[in-house]
Parts: structure tokens; sequence; C-alpha cells
């Protein structure tokens, strides 16, 4: 694996999602595969579990870790080809891109949508330039319009969910849920979810209001449901029992572009909504507010895996580190 | 030692501080006891000493090290029972906690009171919602009411600096003074010398303005004066030679709550006032205002015990992570 | 070596090269020589080569290290002798330094000039502090009129660029040039590098707008020619063939202090303008502004050294800890 952009990167998903639980079950197999290689994590935005789990993934590989939150530590970079520099940015993507890969064997990093402009979002200036300019791998820390690692850990934590599925021989129902929120959020994490989705031999479902329907490059032909109930009684094209999993996440209209039209309430997952499921496990990629995107009912009973999920980003992080240093001998 | 939440935490203080002195000794007597556990340390606030002397603790005894400056490296957190989140507040402390508890393996934690509303800060709920919420053992770093690790430091550094003591096979007098500072300050590292004193076998004193007591609760039997030359020249019940140690500290006061209300220069510490003492050693947690809390003549003069103070603050790190390593094992 | 604060540090500037090339061919050839020593990065401004070139070389060599943002982490630090403490600063540079030795076994600062008042700057108040309360030694990280690390790292790099000389058995003509920059900046990094200079074997040239001329006590014997043709086209006092290396750096003016009097624009540096010089290589210390202080076209082509040089940073660094390292054994 060269680059980690996008969850298309994985080569073969299954393989993938087995390998990470080997290393879930030893964390340790691989302590010698980054000796001496360098891991840069650079922030241009806020992270937590990314932060944090990523560098674990790489410790336990062995890696040393840099990290670089971008605006504060170090300079503005800018990404505008043959500018005249001459207002606030000091640095141009390209030597900063350049001069980083001779430091870090691998470069990752976290760089938001500005969720006004659509086209401009959609060509991952930040992303890209690291990828044109840079000569190092690269990882995404989530971008405009992707997080891959929290797709690949989201494969990881529903395969672990599912087991019930593989002794019924039969695909999981898998309904990804919009739900409200105060504010624009952007789309990574609902579209890495979607391609995971896609992927997997699962029976998935879209549900949201309407003009909320996410980019229909990223939908492709999955189904989508303006009515929540039915989605969660009756996921599947093929009717049957109810959603097996639940994944919750708010996202921005993405027809009108960033804004937020709806924080209809009635859209948040309660305990009550949930019985309409087959039993079903909630997922959500965190952080999440308490009472507006999933209600406490639902977070603090058995049937949340908000943190098991959570858990499994050290997993899928140390896949992705492990199969790039591998690539790179 | 499951956590190291205030002073009491320590089963036999006076064991600790000669294991700890052990440590001081040989810094990597241990140097494996850590290998492949990650100690997590969360700044709500800023921090010198207990950021760096922790990490320095913890890479002597082979851990890896993770530092989150909470609110500009990551996510306001939100600490309320069944809040609608629908404001600033982006992640509830339970996930975070519990996400935390997955990353690391050890969880040191700073956030100071807001020192105005007395019974929201002796709830202490940042440290009391790591406690409850996280799975993996909790380090004080300095919450509202207690500074625990300085308290230790305090113990071992007296031990160090009252030789003379044993060899005259007599208690140390120890005095508490207040000092003047334009701040409101927290009680924290007040009340835990307090605490630690009351389990060591000396004779100890705090001296402090009228409407500067400390909480009775801390305070016990403990013996207050309000006149700070007879505590630096009679401290002990039993008259004697004047105090051996003097420990500076400015606090706010504690019952209107938070309030400065004396800037009293004449409670500074001099060298001249010093000289009522029994040749005492001064100390103080750092950081110190100069010609504000102790005059420049104390500070640069043999009498000041500050630095070797500061120093010690890694061997009671040492120690607690040590314990906690342990007893996880 | 006990401290590095300037290219004089170094006792044998060309044997040092080869030293820290021998350690860009073999990284790892020392990775021992910092077992269990601490290095404290200080960074009192942003820093992105400085900071993580220099975390590198020490991460090669073994060491630990920790990073502090002096004024986001930590507290605000006096450095006045005498001063009533009584405003916003709350840590004295002498606790803090002696506090920092007794964490870190060397310690690195970066503090920038405030380019208001030229003889406070020269008193370079920040790192005479540590060196005269530390006790350990201090690396200079740029601090008002010096950046060694940078010296040196040019001096490796014009080594490399200039292998034809060699070949050829004649000095390298070396230009440093002044460029155009819409802020006040520093005159630190031009002054190492005039300092460097004079200790190699080079023909050198200064070329900047009347004005702008460096400190008399920097430039000594160096011959400044206010035409940038000229010096590109003849640069040495030798006449002869044209620059080699053409150094670009922008600075502040040094006679009207950290006045910005001219952006004259055809100052820039273009491809154009190189046609004059023996097919130079361009070297700058980034960040570098395009368009303003060189244009893409030089940037963009094989004329440009920058990468290399910040690439070779890494090398400068491990040199300067390694030989610190070895003084202390």
């Amino acid at each position: 694996m060269k680059n980690y952009l996008s969850i298309h990167d994985i080569p073969d998903l299954n393989m993938a999602i087995k390998e990470a639980l080997y290393m879930k079950e030893f964390p340790y197999a691989f302590a010698e595969a980054g000796k001496r290689k360098t891991l840069g994590l650079l922030f241009f935005n806020s992270s937590l579990r990314t932060r944090l789990s990523t560098e674990k993934a790489a410790r336990n590989l062995g890696m040393n870790v840099m990290t670089l939150n971008v605006n504060s530590d170090s300079w503005q970079l800018e990404f505008g080809d043959g500018v005249v520099m001459d207002a606030n940015k000091a640095e141009h993507i390209k030597e900063a891109a350049q001069v980083l890969s001779q430091y870090c064997d691998i470069l990752a990093v976290r760089a938001f949508p500005g969720l006004k402009n659509k086209s401009e979002d959609e060509l991952e200036i930040v992303l890209t330039a690291f990828e044109t300019y840079a000569s190092v791998p690269i990882v995404n820390l989530e971008s405009s319009t992707a997080h891959p690692l929290q797709g690949f850990t989201d494969a990881i934590t529903i395969y672990e969910l599912t087991e019930k599925c593989r002794i019924e021989n039969r695909k999981p129902n898998v309904v990804l849920t919009w739900a409200p929120h105060p504010r624009a959020l952007p789309h990574a994490v609902a579209n890495s979810f979607v391609q995971t989705m896609q992927r997997l031999d699962v029976n998935f479902t879209i549900t949201n209001p309407e003009g909320y329907d996410l980019s229909s490059e990223v939908r492709k032909e999955t189904k989508v449901s303006y009515n929540q109930n039915d989605a969660f009684a009756k996921p599947a094209l093929s009717g049957a029992e109810g959603a097996d999993i639940v994944y919750v996440k708010n996202w921005s209209s993405y027809e009108n572009y960033g804004q937020v039209k709806s924080q209809d309430r009635s859209w948040m997952i309660t305990a009550e909504k949930l019985k309409q499921t087959n039993n079903a496990k909630v997922m959500h990629c965190l952080p999440v507010r308490r009472n507006v995107v999933i209600a406490d009912d639902v977070l603090d009973s058995a049937a949340s895996a908000v943190i098991q999920q959570a858990g499994n980003r050290t997993w899928a992080a140390q896949w992705v580190l492990k199969n790039i240093l591998k690539d790179g001998e």
C-alpha cells in the first residue's frame, strides 16, 4: 500500500479485517516493523481519538512519532499555485511537504473542509497537495470528503458485532441514519462508511431527511429511505428482521452545501426507536452530543458499541501503518 | 495502589519516601516496569513542572507517554449528567474517559478550580468523572482541592532537609505560611501539604492572615497562628527553637471563597524575617513570583530549597506510577 | 562542546562538516550516544524545521525528547533582575532554567527578537538567561541575533553543492543576497550565515540595498555590494566566473532597526537573474514566500537546493547534540 487516502486503498477488505483483529489480540506481534521509522502527525484541526489511537498504533509497531499542530506550532501554509505570497501565509505546501518528507517516513494529515464551497472542498486541496509534493506515503486522518481510518474501523467493529449473523448464515442488516446536530458537520465519516459498506457482504440502507442525501457519487446504488422507522424495522430490500447495526451520524446538507436545513429532534436515536430493530447495536464515530444525536438511554445501555468502536481505531491504524511500512521495505 | 487522587492513597508514607529516594539514586532501577504501557497526560490547564517531571518519571520506567492539551488539541468536554448537548461542548466525559482508557494504561489529569463556587469546586467534577468513567487508574496532576504529587514531593524534600533533626533526635518544626499574591489562587497545594504534614512525625503550624484559614476539614487539629513572626520563631506547641522548614504558598480566601482579601506585603518572605527561624530552609511549589511571595534575598540564598524540591517531583511521580503499574500486574 | 550558542562554538568547522555528512550516511552510527538522556525543546516562537529536525536528530542518537511551547503550555516567564513580579508573569527564568535542568540533560531554546529595540535584542536576554541559570548545556534554536544550527547546516550544504569547485581546484563564489518581504524579519539567519562563510575557504560577498547593511560587528571585512546583478555576475574580489551559490534571505533594516524600508520587487530572485551566475545553486533557510522572495521558476527548477538544505538540518543538529553529549560524559 503506497498511500491510505480512501477505503479503496485496502486491496482485500475482508482479509484486512482479520489481520487487524489479529493485531488486536497480539498488539506487539510486529513490534519491530517500524523500528527507526518516524510517523509525522499533522493536524490542521482538533483531534482526540485519531491523534492518540494513531500514535498508539505507531508505537505498537516500534515507530517514532512527531506531532505538529500546524496552525499553532508552525507557519500558515499556502496551497495555491503561482500565488504571490505577500499576505499572511509564510510557507508553501510545496516546500513544507518536501521538507517533512525528509524528517518522516510516513505523513498523516487531518484537514477538515470549509463547508462553504462544495467544489473547492471536493478538490481535497490539502490532502492532494501532500500526496503530490511529499515523497513519502500519506495517510488521511480525515479530509474534506473521507475518513477512511474510521471506515476501516467500522468494518472491523461490524465484523465483531455480527457473529450472530454468521451463525444464522445471513447477511447483517446495516442502517446508516442521519441524526440532528446544532452545527454544520462534514460528510467525510458518512461517505467513508457508505464506501466501506458497499465493499462488505451486508444489506445496507441509508436513512436521512429529504434534502440530506449524500453525494450521488458516493451513494451509487445504495438505497435511501426518508423514513427512519421504516429503515430501522425493514432495512434490507429483502424485508426481513430489522436492523442489526444502526450507525448514527449527522452531516450537513450536501445539496444545499454545508447548510443545516433541519434539526428535527424526531431523528434522535432513542431506546424506544431501537425497539423496531433486530436488537441492533448502535455505532457512532464520536464525539457524540448526548441527547441531541443519541439519547442517554441508548449510550448508557448495552446496545451502544461506541466505546468498542473507538478502541478499534488503534487496530485499523496499526494495520494501515504496518502495510505501508511493509510495501516501503 | 489503584488511583492516586490524594496523599491518603499512599498506604505507608514513610516507606514511600525511602523508596522514592532509592529511585532518585537509581533512576533506571525499574526501567522495564512500564514496558509497553502508556501514560496519558491530560491538561485542562498550564503546566511546566508537572508536565515534564511526570513524563520524565514515566520514561524512566520505560513507559510511553501521550500528552493532550484538552482544550486546544481536542474537543470541549461536557461533565453534566443528562445534559442536552446542543451548545459548545462536543464530547461528554463519559465517552472521553472510556475511550482514553483504551489507548492509555494510566490517565493523569490536571484541572484547576473555577474559584467562583466552593461547593461546585469541592465536587471535583473533572477528577471524579475520570475516576468514575475511566477503566484505568487515575493520577491527580492537581485538581480543585488537592495536588498530591506535590504533597508527596514535599514529604520527600523535607526528609532530605531535616537530617539535622534526626541527628538531634527531635521532630522537625514545619511552618506553612501564607504569602501575598496579586491573583486568586487555588487551595490545592496548601491542602495537600497540610494533609501530608499531618501524616509525618513533625511539629506543624500554619500561619496566615485572619480570613485566610484553610478548610476546617483539611486543617483538622492543626494549629493556626495569625502572627507570622510568632510562627517562625516558636512554631511548635512545645515552644523550642524556631522553624526548621518554612513552606510558602499563597491561597485565596476559603471563607470568602476565591477572593483576594489581602495583598499585605508584610507577609512576603524575606531574609530578615527568616532570622527568627532555626536557620530554616524555604520551600515553595513554584512558579513563584519574586519579590511578591518570596524576596530575591531568600530565593538567591542557600536557604532556598525550591529547586531541589522541584527536582523531587520526578521521584514522587515515578514512585506513584511504579506502584500503580505494580498493582495492575 | 559545552553550549551551542553560535557557529563559533564549533572548534573545527571543516572537520564538523565531514562528521555530519558521515551521520547523514549512517544515521544510526551513534544510536546509543544519547541513551537515557533527555533533550528539552523550548519554543517561545513557531517552528517547523527546527522543531522536527532537532527532535529527529535526538531520536537518532537514542535520546528522549520533551517539547514545551512555553507561552501556551506553561507560564509566562520574567527575565528582569530584581523585578517585583506583580503583573502578568508567573515564573522567573532563574527558577525555570534551574528546574528544567533537573528534568533535561540538554536544553534547546528558540526566542525571536522584538525588533523594536536594538540594544535590548542584542543583549540576547532569553538565551543568556538560560545560559546563566541552567546547569546543563544550552543549544540555540534561533535567538535574536543568531541561528547557528542553520549556519552549520548551510556549511554542510555548500560543501555538498560545490564538488565542482573542488574538482576545478578553486574557491566557491558565494553570494548572500537580500530579497524583499512584506514583514520585518530578524537578522539571525543572515548573521549566522555571514559568520559561517567567514570561517570557510570561499569567496564571499553580501549584496543588499542601501540602508540594509548588516551589523558591522558581524560583517567585519566582508565585501558588500549594493548592486545585486554585479554581485551575481562578479561576486569575488578576484572577479572570475559568477556566483556558484546564491543564498537568499530577507532581513529588516539594521540601521533603522527593525524597519521595512524597501520592498523593492526588483531584488526578488528569478531564473532570468540567475543567468548571470555560474549556474548557481539557490539556497534559503525556509519558510520562503514564493514570488516575493524567490520566484516559482527558481524554486521549481534544478537550481533550487532549499529542500536538500532543510534536510541537512537533521545532521547539523545531530552533530551538535552528539558533541555536547560526548563532552558531558
